[in-house]
């Protein structure tokens, strides 16, 4: 057994006390789409009745997306060494459109036969799949051939949420109550169905990243007309991290709700620490390969090479990476553009190829090899995300002329892109002040024909290291409002250090809040039925239901327990804030017994006092004060 | 020696070490106006210079609004026992329009001779003062009679942070860069002069709460077309806390940034505690009297009567209280619009009157004695905070015909204060999702007439208890973008129990971060020096710099020691996210360094890619790359 296997081993361990548990009240449940082996996995949350003065009634149990993977389900045997089972196996080859390598063909990928890395290895690696001679195996392909693959169905019935059946239900018919969006031109429909998906996809509007390479894959959709989604990072530097620890930070980020998540190791042995990620991994797993190739060339830039660059591609699309950073708009006119910046480029992707442009006077390879590029991300459905290498590090550097022109170049990359039937995304900015955030948003939907926007923040002021989380979450909601299909979170240690565990948990609630309002600002349907069942049953003073429905529950009843540590208080009828013979929630409670007991004497007052008017609309209510709980 | 001195005078120590301590490299100056005892704090944070291969520049120090009051300037002596000095009782005797009372004029304001709370007393009681008969004594009625008071060039001065030298000064030229603003009607003036004050408070768009009897306070103004304003509460209440930690609380908002400050307490010996509390208080206080009058009925909404009322605001009016909340527009015909509420009525002064009003069916007497309560507030310039008491405690509820209904109403009793004299801000929501902020802000504006809004939060969602500050911050950023001019800060902790100091400063750092994105977005000028500054400091790897001129400079520092804990670090030329060998901001300066040395090179491969339009753009900007650092 290696040694990194032993530490697994142990890690395990720790995994099943911390990072595996579900949370309380919460239970794993499938729903199964048109065939046996398409199981969507949601959360169910299960509450407690409410009982008053008015009787019991009971409260129905609350669905939630699930992206912690089969970690949360105690019925799935967790086997870090083994890796998650490959549940899209079966779909991918039953398309009959890729062949198995005889072994990895990249040069680099061939390390894995180098004894010296024995001890760091993934012990059960897979033999790559390609797409074979004339196939053409992306979702984008399928979408625009008509086709619903099974990756189209998952998603279509993961984003629903049950709620077809829900309407169907007259008792969540309040908590289906939801405001009137402001969706500014988005298409959020009332019911996501497998065809919809589909036509959003064939339309370059969503994505769907997921390798042929990367089974394990619980699918998932990237697009303005679906929830909003959160990417988290991790990968380990020159400073600090093991291969353990990365895995650990990925399942850890699947639990809090990481939608995607990006390995941005620049260390050492990122091969080995990326497959132990894959092979893990329910959930799309993105890298920047210039990260890799820079490794490769001993971190001088200006000796890279299109020919080491397209060797990682390769290998890293035959691991299973699911979506690559790519900055091929960062072009060689536009590095002069960013010479008044008061924060230069910031990028490290866009840094790397603006030196890489100067040391060689040429258009950078990225940009001149880009339809190569488009051939190999085809052959295993990777999907794009074009890197903004020239994104403002600053607010001072927003929105000016390199942004703007570099988001029009991937513009034209993406229809480039999309006629080789290859997915894209776009990532956004960065710094940017509130004022001048719609302008990131709509500039990309018309520059880059809608494809899926994916933002960083964007940081709404520079002055708060330590609380970036903060500073981006708001910019983040707004844009995510404005139309972004994924965030890609910051935590509080954006600018200062690397995140810890904790960093990572506040890093992505925060980010869960961001997209979460977005998605009620756009009007996503079904998307206030949470906050409508925690807030009543934080009005009912179900403590328990209030902590479990909340995106922290661990957290939320830790604040209450500082306060008010007794168990008998999670039952209490009023809160700390005013004690239990001052509170504006009981008294709400008293009012409306009361007015309930003396309805016509109100009623009398009312008219008596020449409020004729308001007393009629009173009884064409049907003169009822408080009668619902 | 009480028991309460002695206990302040061991927390005196305390604070000195935890409290009172200056940020680093910052430095307490001073501004005088145009008399000798008009001396407005500032806070100066002095920079290192940078250092490159071009050589060496000084880096401007950048001046900050400072509401920490004297206990951050190391020249004053602090002694809670005492007080603080009592700055304006020059300016207030002088205008000849008050007269000093014989004694406390309210029946309760005469515990004071209770020997049995001598323990609890603050040893120096300055004898109250009133408006003298036919006097006003409003900083409304000075504006209005054309009069500029030294609280109005103060507030002017404070304002306006040194940004007409600023802008003398062309080594600041690059600093005060700053993009548009969006406005959204607001009139922010290039310079804050002491005439504008007058107008935007003779116009009631702004306020500065100073009553007579708070001469220890610094004024400060709030308004739409001024610096976005935080408030935060603390209070005792029947669960916890005791008088002294909440001195320290008043002194530890004071350092993070609070502006005002409510004392929310509900326990016993509220009278006593909030005498110390105003003793010390360099910003304004603000308190819910209702609350104290509630106390002195044992808790019963039913027992409050006008006369119980009526002492409590001469009680506290007399003791320094600077704006009350007064829950005036709960309307006994407004209640039945929460019957079909998610969350009923959530605000505690808002229930309280609910249920008298049901309980008597009687109109709010505090609807019905308004004209007698504007009388009072004018006798001492305490100012109106006009109590949003139907306000919604879910978006469910938000923005329905309750809450519009009650806004309507504070809009009506707002003209009938300025008919008197008095000042007056609304206060706003509570719980409303994202794409319904701007229709609050707006209907304020317009049903209110531009009085200054002061809301809390709103909550943009209500699925995240124990991250409230951020549901919280993301909602006040983007009322204080449309025209908010005070925001009320939330900590972790709302809903779940009561804030410790450590929440108090998160939820102080998470509105100064939502009130400075505002200003920024808004365009109040010279707001983006500090962005500018910090940014410069970033992008030169000059830590410290980094550090001091951020919210929170010792947690900056902490976060970067945890990953790079040696001193060499904070001069270090790299990050920790990146490494040595690997960092975006380090391969910029090269590429700089680089293009510097082949700009003519450069130029010509642009010209030989046919990049014409380009090139000459490139030499119509005088052919720089990277000139300036």
């Amino acid at each position: 057994m290696s040694a990194i296997a032993n530490e697994f081993i142990q890690q395990t361990t720790r995994l099943s006390n911390e990072v595996t548990q579900p949370f309380p009240n919460s239970r794993k449940v499938y729903v199964q789409g048109s065939r046996a082996d398409v199981q969507i996995p949601m959360r169910e949350v299960t509450l407690s009745a409410t009982h008053s003065s008015q009787g019991s009634e009971e409260n129905l149990p609350v669905f939630l997306y699930d992206t912690s993977g089969p970690y949360t389900d105690p019925g799935v045997r967790i086997d870090l060494l083994a890796g998650l089972p490959a549940l899209r196996t079966p779909w991918i080859t039953e398309r009959g459109d890729t062949e198995q390598l005889a072994a990895p063909s990249s040069d680099f990928g061939r390390r894995q036969d180098d004894p010296a890395l024995n001890h760091l290895r993934f012990e059960h690696l897979r033999i790559p799949r390609r797409a074979a001679a004339g196939g053409n195996v992306t979702q984008l392909h399928y979408a625009r051939a008509g086709i619903i693959t099974p990756e189209m169905e998952y998603c279509a019935i993961r984003e629903n949420l049950r709620l077809d059946e829900l309407h169907r239900d007259p008792r969540y018919a309040r908590l289906l109550r939801q405001h009137r969006g402001q969706s500014f031109g988005a298409a959020l429909p009332e019911s996501i169905t497998p065809a919809f998906v589909r036509d959003e996809v064939a339309r370059g509007r969503a994505i769907i990243p997921a390798n042929i390479n990367h089974p394990e894959l619980e699918p998932m959709i990237i697009g303005r007309n679906f929830r909003v989604k959160i990417n988290t990072n991790i990968g380990n530097s020159a400073v600090t991290s093991s291969i353990a620890d990365e895995v650990e930070k990925m399942v850890w980020s699947a639990r809090w709700g990481g939608d995607t998540l990006m390995d941005l190791s620049t260390g050492k042995n990122i091969h080995e620490t990326r497959e132990w990620i894959l092979r893990n991994a329910p959930m799309p797993i993105g890298t920047v390969p210039i990260y890799q190739a820079l490794e490769k060339v001993d971190g001088r830039p200006e000796e890279l090479t299109w020919e080491i660059f397209r060797d990682t591609l390769i290998e890293q699309a035959e691991q299973g990476v699911d979506y690559f950073t790519i900055h091929a708009g960062v072009l060689l006119r536009y590095v002069p553009l960013t010479a008044d910046r008061l924060t230069g480029i910031v990028s490290r992707g866009g840094s790397i190829m603006a030196k890489w442009c100067l040391a060689h006077h040429q258009e950078n390879f990225l940009y001149t090899h880009f339809e190569e590029t488009c051939e190999i991300l085809n052959a295993y459905d990777v999907a794009f995300s074009l890197g903004d290498g020239l994104r403002p590090g600053s607010v001072a550097d927003a929105n000016d002329a390199a942004q703007f022109a570099e988001l029009e170049t991937l513009g034209k990359l993406t229809r480039i892109a999309w006629q080789h039937d290859v997915q894209v995304m776009i990532e956004g900015p960065g710094h940017v002040p509130l004022q001048m955030i719609k302008e990131n948003m709509d500039k990309e939907l018309t520059d880059c024909f809608e494809a899926p926007f994916y933002t960083l923040g964007p940081l709404i002021t520079d002055i708060a290291p330590a609380y970036d989380h903060i500073t981006s979450g708001i910019g983040a909601t707004n844009i995510g409002w404005y139309g972004t299909a994924m965030l890609c979170y910051v935590t509080p240690k954006e600018h200062l250090g690397l995140p810890t565990k904790q960093d990572v948990r506040d890093g992505i609630v925060t980010y869960k809040i961001a997209a979460h309002a977005a998605d009620l600002a756009k009007g996503l349907p079904g998307a206030q039925v949470r906050d409508n069942a925690l807030s009543k049953a934080r009005f009912e003073f179900r403590w328990d239901d209030q902590f479990n429905l909340s995106l922290d529950p661990e957290r939320a009843r830790e604040y209450h327990d500082q306060t008010m540590p007794n168990e008998s208080h999670k039952v209490a009828h009023f809160c700390s804030m005013c004690g239990p013979h001052f509170c504006a929630m009981r008294i709400t409670q008293d009012v409306r017994d009361y007015a309930k007991a003396h309805r016509l004497e109100d009623l009398e007052v009312a008219i008596a006092e020449g409020m004729k008017e308001k007393a009629q609309e009173f009884v064409q209510e049907g003169a009822k004060i408080y009668q619902e709980v």
